[in-house]
């Protein structure tokens, strides 16, 4: 079954932001629990971290980090189970390696290595397989790693929509790295390197399900030049990255703004966004700030560098576009909140709901 | 849907070994491409390494290697769609530690981390999922490994039949590995660490379909125990591991057969069994030497350090039961024969079907 009947709206926004852990109350699991959002959060923070605690995992970046003999490593991992598989602009084969090492670039890590997990749809055919296999070699090559193992499992018709990748990504930390989700400091200013929305918005219109025809592709893409550029321009005054997935540039803000114990403002105006992905998402009622990406990342780095590290990206093939949306405040801590291109100020909150369901 | 409508006995033996690539012809993806077979083989050789060609996949072991600063790395990445999630002695979390601590173990690496990235299907119930972290959590602490980084995806009700687990594993490659797959030399001894066709013999009953009930748990543990030993007894002429999981002790050696250009000759009244292992795959017309262990070890050993090998076996925990079952010979290179309990010698080739689909 796809899952383009069970689109929904934005569900409102819930003001009240907890400092303390999420608890999980449900008794079952929902589509919810895996759009990124506050559902999300419950379930990692109340039912799947509290077994397996640990130092690294309790970090909650977006990887893992382990010394080993002296060398910093980062591990990360993700599944894919976007549909369809292929979309304008990408497909299910480029985004596996590419979310991937964008966990990777942007905890501070250069991309050493892939692993590939594959679980495949009896049925599916070869040549589509094949495709997603040459499109997964293309991505890697040009993201600078090498896939070193992989697996393969098949289910029966009906299962797993054509098909299901999970990819596992090995960095070295990187030296100039002082990342932390915890490391935001009022005054920091926030950056992201392009516009914001296009992944998202280009699965929603590949499903076909509105009737509403667009010119707008995926911005799949590795961001460890960008990371790369951050860490060289900014160094320490780098606080801390996220790729912008799931959940979209308000997610990853809010998750930093709790982690911080800090808020985060937005100037929409700066925001820079594609007019058509903004007309597209203004005829869905979904703001374009919760659409997921899957290469662009925001930056959040001291003051007294913002200006060279905004410089670094907007030199980079990609980012040309790349733009300082707002800063860091002292309080309302764990919150966003946003400027909004009409003069008011309003709450960017996680999303209760789940407006756009396996769109990586 | 349930994989059980879907098993099949053993369609016969293709006699034939080739040496040299395998080829992909079909059109479709079936089910026997994920069982380890011939139709694996042909999937993985054909379809999915050309494009990703490099060293470290060319290898085809249980996990690729790479060395960062001196240091030798292995990682091994493995999906688990094993139906039901829960079966006598384990579970989909158990096993999702195990397999792929133990692809690092028969690679020669000390398991240090994991990933765990979890696709679940809507309508889980909470409880389930619960005890499955819980499951994880105390593989990963009686194994010695972290699960340092996860993900979570939700897919509608009908898919993933409640929940798929993939885990990737990073370990230290032992210094006193000199492994491979190509290493197998005649007059090598064949061992493994103890008796065989548990883990898959108790998934199948417990899937209910057929009218046979017997006290058959399954095997998974860590292997790194058994593989440490080993390393230790034999060093460098341990020639090779395999863990002995989707097609058995049967596919395991014709992988490595094929992989060294020998042939391996196996005393089948030599092979451990337990009673209720072989009276219920007699039952059921399965060959216990194709069912998949989550939890033994084939190991190839010089002649001169084989007994002290097993002897190390041995004095473990779990594998009292070791035993030496064959050994190298120079021809028919790449098959497997077997000296049967009656007196006769026959191939036991890869399966060309699948008998005993998602058992792990």
């Amino acid at each position: 079954m796809s899952a383009t009947t069970r689109e929904q709206r934005i569900i409102g926004v819930v003001g009240a932001t907890r400092a303390k852990r999420a608890r999980f109350r449900d008794e079952r699991i929902t589509m919810a629990h895996g759009a990124g959002g506050k559902a999300s959060q419950s379930l990692i923070e109340g039912l799947l971290l509290p077994p397996l605690a640990n130092d690294a995992l309790e970090r909650l970046g977006d990887a893992g980090e382990l010394s080993l003999h002296g060398v910093g490593l980062a591990l990360t991992t993700d599944s894919f189970v976007v549909t369809p598989i292929r979309f304008p602009g990408g497909s299910i084969g480029e985004l596996a390696v590419n979310g991937t090492v964008n966990d990777l670039a942007v905890s501070g890590a250069r991309p050493l290595a892939l692993t590939l997990s594959l679980v495949l749809e009896e049925g599916l055919a070869a040549a589509d397989l094949r495709a997603e296999i040459e499109a997964i070699a293309q991505a890697a090559e040009t993201a600078g790693v090498r896939v070193i193992a992989g697996d393969t499992k098949v289910v029966e018709r009906g299962q797993a929509d054509q098909m299901y990748a999970c990819t596992t990504g090995l960095g070295e930390l990187d030296p100039r790295a002082r990342l932390a989700a915890s490391a935001l400091a009022p005054g920091d200013r926030i950056l992201v390197s392009g516009p914001v929305g296009e992944h998202g918005m280009a699965v929603m219109l590949a499903r076909g399900q509105f009737a509403l025809e667009a010119d707008i592709s995926s911005d799949t893409r590795s961001l460890w030049p960008a990371a790369d550029a951050l860490l060289g321009a900014a160094g320490s005054a780098l606080h801390c990255m996220r790729d912008a997935t799931r959940g979209g540039v308000a997610s990853a803000l809010n998750e930093l703004a709790r982690a911080s114990g800090v808020a985060a403002l937005v100037r929409e105006a700066d925001v820079p966004v594609a007019p058509v992905v903004a007309a597209a998402a203004e005829l869905l009622g979904i703001d374009p700030m919760y659409v997921a990406n899957e290469g662009k990342l925001v930056a959040v780095v001291a003051s007294g560098r913002a200006e060279a590290a905004l410089q670094a990206l907007r030199a980079l093939p990609g980012c040309e576009q790349a733009a300082e949306i707002g800063e860091i405040l002292p309080e309302p801590t764990g919150m966003v909140l946003v400027d909004t291109a009409f003069g008011g100020r309003r709450v960017m909150d996680l999303l209760a709901g789940d407006p756009l369901p396996r769109i990586c």
